[in-house]
């Protein structure tokens, strides 16, 4: 059966019209207003799912599956909140369930606007606000999802973080977070009051005590990063750079289907993970049977109340799909570029449409393989040509971008990056102490010590869903006058992981995670066709194992974890974060104590940026990042980029530098110093050039 | 004084002119030939150049500086070593000496060709390629330095590794690596003979024994790179993608100085250490006073006689200016790109010209930064644009892509890049044992276990050349009542590396280096300003403490090491790498136990990248690589970048997909799943386009 609007692919995203239907669905069960948190497709059972995209594979008839969309929602004004699934292909509630008060929702962008009207509205905070003497400085709010501290705490929350508008322009578009406010204020969202006021330290005080002055403004170097506001002008060093492919892109994308250089995968897309790749296959095999960023933990590290609270989990707390930047032509991707987009749903039960959530191009990235052989000279190049998917999320502060990178070589690259700008909070001018787990990066503006913990969930297919995950390590052989005489020997030794559990990184023995099929015999090396996961190898959770960052971050213990297949378990902090007291979670899967040998096994890979900001990263962060890699060992029978066209300049085009055209240049001094100045034409005979 | 041709600048490399007047003050001396090993630029003593850099940088009048050449040679046809030093601008030797027998030069590709002559003519190697029975199939030898397991061993060697071309087609370009044979010989540089024959493992045997059969050759599915002797046409699929500059480069290259983006340093070339950077200033700033890879070792861990002494230095036994690519327009690089050249000096005492053996071009990574104000839907994005200098070497069968990449934003990534063709050995197609250390990587072709060590020399001159080297570790705050009641606290840790010597990596501390000037307060930070290595946590040489492989190459030891800049002290293992007996090097150094807080320093680090091989890999692999970056870590006031125009349409000219033109595409399906398909001009008003 063709994929037609009828009938969507079980995978393709929640449509506008099911998720529509949804809300009409769930609505009219009620005389009351709803407040609906979120909306997305259901994925469905895998065995279901499973036959599927069998019978897709195979080219034969397949049976389609209903189509279900998952929501949850308030009763408006009160704590009742409710889980529900819907089935959009008969018009019923499949499922549907009151959670108790212990678990919260998400927060959205409409109930924190409402809370922050209400916060400067309060007189409390008016008369705070009036203390600080701030003239007509205009007053900017931050609300955050809050970090429940407090066993009994029942109370949906928002901690609202406050900053002004920079007093020298008071320009909409100013940085407010370089001119932070010495107090915040919390806010119960169900019955829109502000509960409490906090003050915050202003210098390396331990305990930090009401303020009654007025503020000690900071005058930072350079606090604006809208270039309108910047004080100096923009460079004018910089030339363009273009990325063009005048024969089209070699990717072809079909709805949600991409295939580009023996890749073949479906991009899925949902409010609380964005971007999602399914069903991958590499050379009409399968490999990856789903790939998602699954969540992510940004503990603070500055352990004074009321930062303590300080720690958001922004796939579940907010949302990667609600978030997505609509990725603009030109200015966020670069080439030849197509784009993906998805649908949520708001506050108000209505459907948002998030265009241009993922953009998709191709990227060169430099040299694949070569060999020069000295006695011909001839030499074979083949460059390495990527496929990247990138989504922007922009949550608060932070932006944060992530990109599945395809590669012609079988593997597969996430990358992180993290920008926009650092959570700030004031620091007396004046103050010369030492912060011992803060940065001055401005003056009056102190950025403490955070992480950015993530976790990848990858449900592997290696050739078939019966999987193994085993850790392989490179160690020393014995030394022994018969079989290491020289001491120069060593050899890997491989564990499979049997039962579910954690294991450890381990770069001192080069330590390498491989999920093989072990009925499937590579002909070459007469093992078990594998992929390997080269893992990060990074800090865990620096907070205590008593502290509430901890208690409800399960994935953060580990760096690896391994679980057996189970449906709906795609959220190891739980599917409900937000001010969770970390009930749910895969510490609980784990516990399980699963068989999770030569089965459908979930690998899990915890990798952590600690982030102790520096001045450079002020007013706004350049990227830093970090890169994750999934590679065939094993599971090709050779390198399969062989059959890549050689690299040559009737295709590639590239130019020669000219230095006569550019300013400074001493052409008689470049000729002297054996610069090559010939045009192209002479070099696109070198001998690496097959035509 | 202006830079010309009669004075050229003192880091310029060694000019065709100078090679060859060093050459004949050299050769005058003698009556008898003389064997050149290699010859290029003594740089002068840091005390003489950092006067000559001070002035220029001053845009005060230079000295100039007498040029001085350095050279090995020996007397043709006997062990006789020695080195040299010629000042060229006086024209008279400066240095000389004679270096004991356990001294051995670099192996050159003239003798080792003649070894290769010698080998093939020899009555017992011709008797060995008798029995194979390969008919008319062509043997192609790889004669390799040879890695001395004996301490009374003093005759200069070779060991000389044996193949055929592909029997199916005997083509000169065919890869023999897929063909190995059972036998490998040694031969006597000096005398010119061949003095063993070893017959190699062609099992799991522990123990070889004298093979006396014909051959058992392999036929393995895709043997061939040669794109014109591959068994399957290239794919079609590819669509060019180009990099285009219509404004031309934003760097200006000005003889060996470039100057793009804040940044500005000089690009110096050698015989040994290929590509060199000096004198590199950010900002108007000194950052790096030199950086370079100074050396490289490739043991290999299958234990058995002869394979124990496979270990090259092919920086020290090799030379990586020797052996660098010519790189050619659009083969090996893509953009707008200019070259630099150098030249080296061969075994007859020629001048040999080493044509575009760097590259260097812009690059587009990404985003830089980016932030969004949902407040007003302004979004600001900057794109990540870097400066690559490339260069590639080719050893025998293996190549590495060298990368030093400068970034706006200040960083520095020095890359590596390891593709070429697996070290191979043979292996009975009917043997079905699993080899310990090694991996089949096609039918008769076993690929051993290896190791490629790196070591980078860092020789910082941060805002000066008095500098401490220290690290810095992130640690959970212990909990206290007062201090840190909810446990979430954590601090950083700093200590000062005082005495010469080793340090370790630690990810799971988040340990970074930091490499401070004591004397430079940062008015934002109020600490020392600094750079940061990001260092790469990897295994250290697996060989066994007492093995040749580790006595030879001190600087497996340990991943940092920090000694007292002296100069000359430049190659860890010792200038001497050939068949050492591993007396000289960085151990030496740090045995010193120097002061080397707040001072003139040198920062070393070693990264390993432990080989496995994999199928893959085979018949040539595509590049692994690893990446080490310095940052700025408080160095600058805030973010250098921000003065970096904004990304917008106009400057990227991307272009949008469209489907309509590619294969399969299903235009309406791609409409009702949300594709976006609007042309760029609808896009370019996207919020983030500030033109």
């Amino acid at each position: 059966m063709a994929i037609t609007q009828t009938h969507p692919h079980p995978l393709d995203p929640a449509t506008p019209e099911e998720l529509a239907q949804a809300v009409e669905l769930v609505r009219k069960q009620y005389e009351v207003p709803l407040h609906f948190k979120c909306g997305g497709l259901e994925e469905p059972p895998k065995e279901v799912l499973k036959k599927y995209l069998a019978a897709e594979h195979a080219g034969q008839p397949v049976e389609a599956i209903n189509r279900w969309i998952f929501m949850m929602y308030y009763i408006k004004r009160t704590p009742r909140l409710f889980e529900v699934i819907v089935d959009v292909t008969d018009g019923k509630i499949v499922h549907q369930k009151e959670l108790p008060r212990t678990h919260h929702a998400p927060v959205d962008r409409i109930e924190l606007n409402e809370a922050a009207q209400v916060a400067l509205a309060d007189e409390s905070v008016k008369s705070e606000l009036d203390r600080l003497q701030l003239g007509d400085n205009v007053v900017v709010v931050d609300p955050w999802d809050y970090g429940k501290d407090d066993e009994n705490e029942q109370r949906r929350l928002t901690q609202i973080f406050f900053y002004t508008r920079n007093p020298k322009n008071n320009d909409p578009s100013s940085n407010h977070y370089a001119f932070p406010l010495d107090f915040m204020v919390i806010v119960d969202l169900i019955e829109m009051k502000v509960i409490k006021i906090c003050h915050l330290p202003l210098g390396a005080e331990e305990i930090t005590t009401k303020h009654t002055g007025p503020r000690k403004v900071g005058n930072p170097e350079e606090p604006e990063y809208d270039h309108r506001l910047q004080s100096k002008p923009a460079r004018t060093t910089l030339k363009p750079l273009q990325v063009i492919q005048p024969d089209g892109a070699s990717f072809t994308l079909t709805g949600r289907l991409i295939e580009w250089e023996k890749w073949r995968f479906r991009v899925g897309f949902n409010w609380r993970e964005g971007m999602v790749i399914h069903d991958a296959w590499f050379d009409n095999r399968p490999v990856f049977h789903r790939l998602s960023l699954s969540e992510m933990f940004v503990p603070y590290g500055d352990p004074r109340d009321p930062l303590h609270r300080k720690g958001a989990f922004d796939l579940g707390n907010v949302g990667a799909g609600i978030t997505a930047n609509d990725l603009s032509l030109g200015c966020d991707c670069l080439g030849l570029i197509a784009y993906l987009s998805g649908h949520v749903v708001n506050a108000n039960g209505e459907v948002v449409a998030k265009n241009n959530a993922i953009c998709i191009h191709e990227v060169d990235a430099g040299i694949q393989w070569k060999h020069t052989n000295h006695r011909t000279g001839q030499a074979s190049v083949v460059r390495k040509r990527q496929l990247q998917l990138q989504t922007i999320i922009t949550v608060a502060n932070y932006e944060y971008i992530f990109y599945w990178i395809f590669d012609q070589s079988g593997e597969i690259e996430f990358e992180t990056r993290a920008t926009g700008i650092l959570s700030t909070t004031p620091i007396d001018p004046d103050c010369k102490d030492k912060i011992p787990f803060a940065t001055r990066v401005g003056d009056g503006v102190l950025a403490p010590y955070h992480q950015h913990i993530f976790n990848l969930r990858i449900d592997p297919a290696i050739d078939g869903h019966n999987n193994t995950v085993s850790y392989v390590d490179s160690l020393p052989m014995p030394r022994d006058s018969r079989l290491n005489p020289y001491g120069t020997g060593y050899i890997t030794k491989e564990t499979s992981i049997t039962k579910s559990g954690t294991a450890q990184t381990d770069p001192y023995k080069n330590r390498i995670f491989k999920i093989s099929n072990p009925s499937k015999i590579n002909p070459v090396t007469l093992n078990p066709v594998a992929y390997k996961l080269v893992p990060i190898a990074s800090q865990v959770l620096l907070a205590a194992d008593d502290s509430w960052h901890h208690r409800r971050s399960h994935f953060t213990d580990a760096p690896i974890w391994v679980t057996k297949y189970k449906d709906r378990e795609l959220f190891p902090a739980g599917d409900y974060t937000n001010q969770s007291s970390g009930g749910e979670g895969i510490r609980d899967w784990v516990a399980r104590d699963d068989n999770v040998e030569n089965g459908d096994i979930v690998l899990w890979h915890t990798y952590t940026f600690t982030h102790n900001p520096r001045p450079e990263d002020f007013p706004i962060m350049p990227a830093e990042f970090v890169r994750i890699a999934l590679k065939p060992v094993g599971f090709c029978n050779y390198n399969p980029t062989m059959d890549v066209p050689p690299s040559n300049q009737a295709f590639n085009k590239s130019t020669a530098y000219d230095p006569t055209l550019q300013v400074g240049a001493d052409a008689v001094t470049s000729k002297l110093n054996g610069l090559s100045v010939q045009g192209s034409d002479q070099h696109a005979q070198g001998s690496c050039c097959q035509k």
